[in-house]
């Protein structure tokens, strides 16, 4: 009877409708009153306080969401944002992604590896003025581009002269506004405790975006600075980090409709994109790339069976076009279900209606969404070529190569006025890339991987093809019959005339000046300086269809700000990897007809998916504990906030801003809402903070981490 | 938002649990206060009348269930129990299962094929005294089986020498009472509405024991006698047959715990079966009909495509064990979910424990007890090669050969000396049997279907074969090698050598004498001669260990309902074919855990799961329909009520007895319920008469139905 008495809390019929909306913290004061209607018992304002309680506590690992939750510098965060950690401290003989993992003492954390971060968030200038100090109107597009490219790289050079920290210039709102982000950069991060792989990936990919979901997806790191209490590289004497604010952790568990929010760093979102964008995505770039990883998946699959020395390589790259094929065949699905390009075009034509009716003001707007669309077309002519020249790009030793020679090239200029990517900041990162390949790289499949995106491009209309390609690869006047003849034959050459795949080598042209790779005979070397003017000409391109948006995007979404603004809404910006606090009240939804999730999972739904195979394969110790009378403890549960890639391991938050939870994924229906957010589909999948404390406890215990989380009182 | 609203709607707390209970009518005042206390607003001991309403209203089709809804005899039912009388009206040119089929007046009803059957129950009648009045006490088994057979003979006998009745002795509680079911017979049946299959049969085998669930199951039958009122073959001059009672339509829709009630005839349930019953199911019954199926099913599939004229004759065979091997997968799946066996086993302790507190009686008891535990071990002694003979038997050759050459034998009796199931009463049923054959037969995959189980039998120790049937093999002394040749060697020779499977040859034998058919060399005839004493050797074995539980059970069953008493609990026989009465709420369940069935779809779901292709292709009309704003409307809805298979095409009432829908299926989980009913999980599938109403309102239109319904007042 407890599933139905659960059924009977789920929904009640009061609640408020779901909250769509990633805010900034300055925005938190206007949306005051829906944060207090949800439940919110703190005051709006002093969220919005960066160094206040909670946002203090609130921390980036790059890519993923943590935060501090003791004043040693623990840190919580999701299994999943770890696994490269927990994966490095593995061996031969102890796999701790299966094993799980728990440092008995301070001194037995290990390093999460040397390129793992934790960002605290100091500050956010708004540095608009400065950013666009130097642009005039009329402009060329490209001399925009580079205006603007510069400013921000002063920007950041500026900031990063303090040591220790981390800064960046990120656009909102398409370019209409600027803001520097200020975070202290820990380099010294160390692995505390992972759950068994059965508890933190239970379910594994067959779960994946799935509900009812049974996944303990949490782990532990701690924060460490040197001696001085500055940020430093992994070192024995360094000490723990003693944050400014850690987060408390809630004493009662939560309740259907209750408030939660959460805090943390969405990635991308694409809600005020066009319509001809949301056409594009839905009639060309998602069936393209579902057809182009089902393709790549094809090639590794053949290569060798799961568990081979091959396919073990290729995992992360399976796993990322598995993930993309899945996320995008959802996001189609949930285009078509809620008509997104009908809503996004009736949504156009609202605006265009409200244009007609202001005027000058409203003409100027017309035109500039014509320019805009005009500009967004252009690009659209050759995204074929550009997806297969992407791919060519992303293969392992072309990659390799390309990297190094830019790097070179790059090198002889200022630090300044090198490109993004390149910079002195961004040697550390190429580096560890560069070394990684070691672990990631099959020469054959690589060649394989190569030589289907070498026969796409090929195939494509001359007009389209770089001509640097076509001459490296001695296609000249070959017909479609050749083409492939002359591919292997260059191929056979191209891996058979490299020492790139080996680490030592690859590593050691790390330091090599432009000529000496110039005049390398390492044939990816040749091959990457062979291109090198075709591909600094479509960067330049690039730079140049940039300068373009960043001319007529901020002002179409001034003109989207203002009508929106005439409607009485209040406007977020779309996600771009910086700090957003957004908010609702847990609870289910009904994904189809007829049919309901309901909010909250149990361990019992543990028991009954357990098969003993992998994913489903639950410990042991897990069964016994559950079956020891935890049958009603809460696993997971829904909520109605806005959150996407980027948010995982973010805190969620309760009415008092204390810890119940962290967010890990969100339901299959939800992942269209990075274009169009539907309230009645949307809903984020949490881990509830009760269930970790259990598994630390009961499971697979960790009796220093629940002292210090104040949790064990021994 | 509706789906929320409906959310909110679905889950009160404060229902009744789940009332299991197939009640017969006589019991209803025995469960007057939880019928009551369910949000019944008649008086139950009004429900037991028989003659009275709505109980007057009721009828059997002989597999299903229906009720009569006007004055002029009009019989409402599942699309899926007319699908023979649908499919029998169908031209190569109009496919009614497809298109459906609407009566434009009463002459152009068309006949629902000779074996259609309406039964109307006009007396239930105790006849245990008479049934067991030559049982004496030490009788040997066979004599008791013989003695209760021959009564329940002479009963069914008297009973229909009356024109126009069919009869029945039914045993209840395992031989503990009989009773004898007196029913008018209508045998003018004709078809007067069915909708197009995408809605009577939308979701098809894909959705079939799933929810949610979009399916418009229903038709219209009318019943038709002669001119002078009483039941008639079908005839020109037959005219509708006028019932004394007719169900009202309710005139408001149901809601989420509105009290609801189905009266049907439900076939069969074992739910006082012993613990060492299920056992031997879970453990060999149903995992080997499960394999055997699925090699049954390979046989036919090899055979021929989809679609091809072998496959089509194979359609009802396929879809029956088809249809049995996911039931009996899902209640596997069920009885390990439940612990069936587990909960089996307890109960019979308690009763054990019970029995020792009883003194001399219970000592009694206990010895019974033992007794029928062994007597059902030996039964199973020999249940393989019975699989084997009984997959023989049901092979269509032979079968036609076998009910030839045993009616020949049976006919030199007099009627109520003869085996039951060929006395005269049966012998329409045979013919129309035999007959059918024709359309069902394809020697090349009859010959393989009895290959495979002439092959299983051939591979059982010698001890359980059957000599006459290896002799008549030419088996000898042949080792398993030799006897796969053999066998192909006498099928050749067997399917060379009959005209059996020429209808005409087939139909012409019905009429011949036993010397006729045992003089026949058509070999099939042959065979079945020579498998005649041995398989008149393992009936006679069945009729001994029938009576033997008739010595058994019945004693058991007193045992069991007194101890089930002594706890305070009313209890119901098992289902057997007779009318019943189950009453429960509408209400959702929850499935697994963090999932809920919600207890309405709606018309909007039939658009979500459109696809165009079969089982789920709604026509234009509908789908139009539905978007000019009937997306709302409920289509199915899900009730706590205890039903099987037998209740389809069942009455679902409201708590005024008023028409509301008709049960047609129940979900994946509920089908263990056979063996052990589990409140939180069982429910009941319905269609909405609301739905039923628009769709021959809006979709496909039966104005003159509606008219008779009263739903139409032009």
């Amino acid at each position: 009877m407890r599933r139905l008495v659960a059924l009977a809390l789920v929904l009640s019929p009061s609640l408020a409708a779901a909250a769509e909306g990633m805010w900034t913290p300055d925005q938190l004061a206007e949306i005051a009153a829906p944060l207090k209607a949800a439940g919110l018992e703190l005051d709006p304002a002093a969220l919005a306080d960066l160094r206040g309680q909670p946002m203090g506590a609130l921390v980036s690992l790059g890519g993923c969401s943590a935060a501090f939750v003791s004043a040693e510098g623990l840190v919580v965060t999701n299994h999943h944002c770890a696994r490269g950690a927990i994966q490095l401290n593995s061996t031969p003989e102890r796999n701790l992604l299966v094993d799980g993992f728990h440092a008995e003492a301070l001194a037995d954390e290990p390093s999460a590896g040397p390129g793992a971060r934790i960002y605290v968030t100091e500050a956010i200038h708004d540095v608009t003025d400065r950013v666009l100090a130097k642009v005039k109107p009329g402009m060329a597009d490209r001399a925009r581009f580079d205006a603007i490219d510069t400013a921000r790289k002063e920007l950041v050079a500026e900031c990063e002269a303090r040591p220790g920290y981390r800064c960046n210039v990120v656009s909102f709102f398409g370019g209409l506004s600027f803001r520097q982000l200020v975070q202290l950069e820990i380099r010294d991060v160390r692995l505390v405790y992972a759950p068994p792989g059965a508890i933190g990936s239970f379910g594994g990919e067959v779960d994946n975006w799935m509900w009812p979901r049974h996944t303990g997806d949490f782990a532990f790191y701690r924060a460490y600075v040197g001696p001085d209490g500055k940020p430093a590289a992994h070192a024995p004497e360094n000490r723990p980090y003693r944050p400014q604010r850690h987060l408390t952790l809630a004493a009662k568990p939560l309740g259907e409709g209750d408030f939660v929010m959460v805090a943390g760093y969405p990635g991308s979102t694409f809600r005020h994109r066009l319509a001809d964008e949301i056409e594009a995505v839905i009639g060309w770039t998602y069936p393209r790339q579902i057809a182009q990883m089902s393709e790549l998946l094809a090639i590794v699959a053949a290569a060798g069976e799961p568990g081979s020395e091959v396919a073990i390589k290729y995992v992360p790259s399976v796993a990322g076009w598995e993930n993309a094929r899945k996320n995008f065949t959802g996001q189609l699905e949930g285009f078509a279900r809620a008509d997104a390009l009908g809503a996004k075009r009736r949504e156009e034509a609202a605006l265009e209606a409200w244009l007609a009716t202001q005027g000058a003001a409203g003409r100027r707007g017309q035109a500039n969404l014509d320019a805009l669309r005009a500009h967004l077309a252009k690009a659209r002519e050759t995204r074929e070529r550009d997806q297969h020249l992407a791919a060519i790009g992303a293969t392992g030793l072309f990659s390799a190569a390309r990297t190094l020679h830019q790097l070179s090239i790059e090198r002889q200029r200022e630090d300044a006025r090198r490109q993004s990517g390149y910079q002195k900041r961004d040697e550390p990162a190429i580096e560890a890339r560069l070394r990684q390949l070691e672990r990631r790289l099959d020469p054959g499949v690589d060649r394989q991987l190569l030589r289907y995106s070498l026969l796409r491009h090929a195939a494509l209309p001359q007009a389209q093809r770089l001509p640097e390609l076509d001459a490296w690869l001695g296609l000249g006047e070959a017909g479609p019959a050749q083409r492939e003849a002359a591919i292997d034959a260059r191929l056979e050459r191209l891996y058979a005339n490299t020492e790139l795949s080996d680490t030592a080598t690859r590593m050691g042209w790390l330091a090599a000046e432009r000529g000496q790779i110039e005049a390398s005979d390492d044939s990816f070397l040749q091959l990457a300086v062979a291109l090198s003017p075709a591909l600094q000409r479509l960067e330049d391109a690039r730079k140049a269809h940039e300068g373009g948006l960043l001319r007529l995007q901020p002002a179409y979404m001034q003109t989207w700000l203002d009508f929106r603004r005439s409607q009485g809404r209040a406007t977020y910006p779309d996600a771009n990897g910086t700090l957003r606090i957004t908010f609702g009240n847990v609870r289910g939804k009904s994904p189809r007809d007829g049919l309901a999730y309901l909010p909250f999972t149990h361990a019992s739904g543990i028991l009954a998916k357990h098969t003993g195979v992998d994913p489903f394969d639950a410990t042991a110790a897990q069964i016994q504990a559950i079956e020891a009378g935890a049958q009603e403890r809460v696993v997971n549960f829904l909520a109605d906030l806005d959150v996407t890639g980027g948010n995982s391991g973010s805190a969620t938050l309760n009415s008092r801003g204390e810890l119940v939870g962290l967010v890990f994924d969100m339901t299959w229906e939800s992942v269209a809402s990075n274009w169009l957010f539907d309230p009645a589909l949307t809903r984020s999948i949490h881990v509830d903070l009760g269930y970790m404390a259990w598994v630390m406890e009961q499971v697979y215990p960790a009796p220093r981490v629940l002292r210090e989380l104040g949790l064990r009182g021994d």
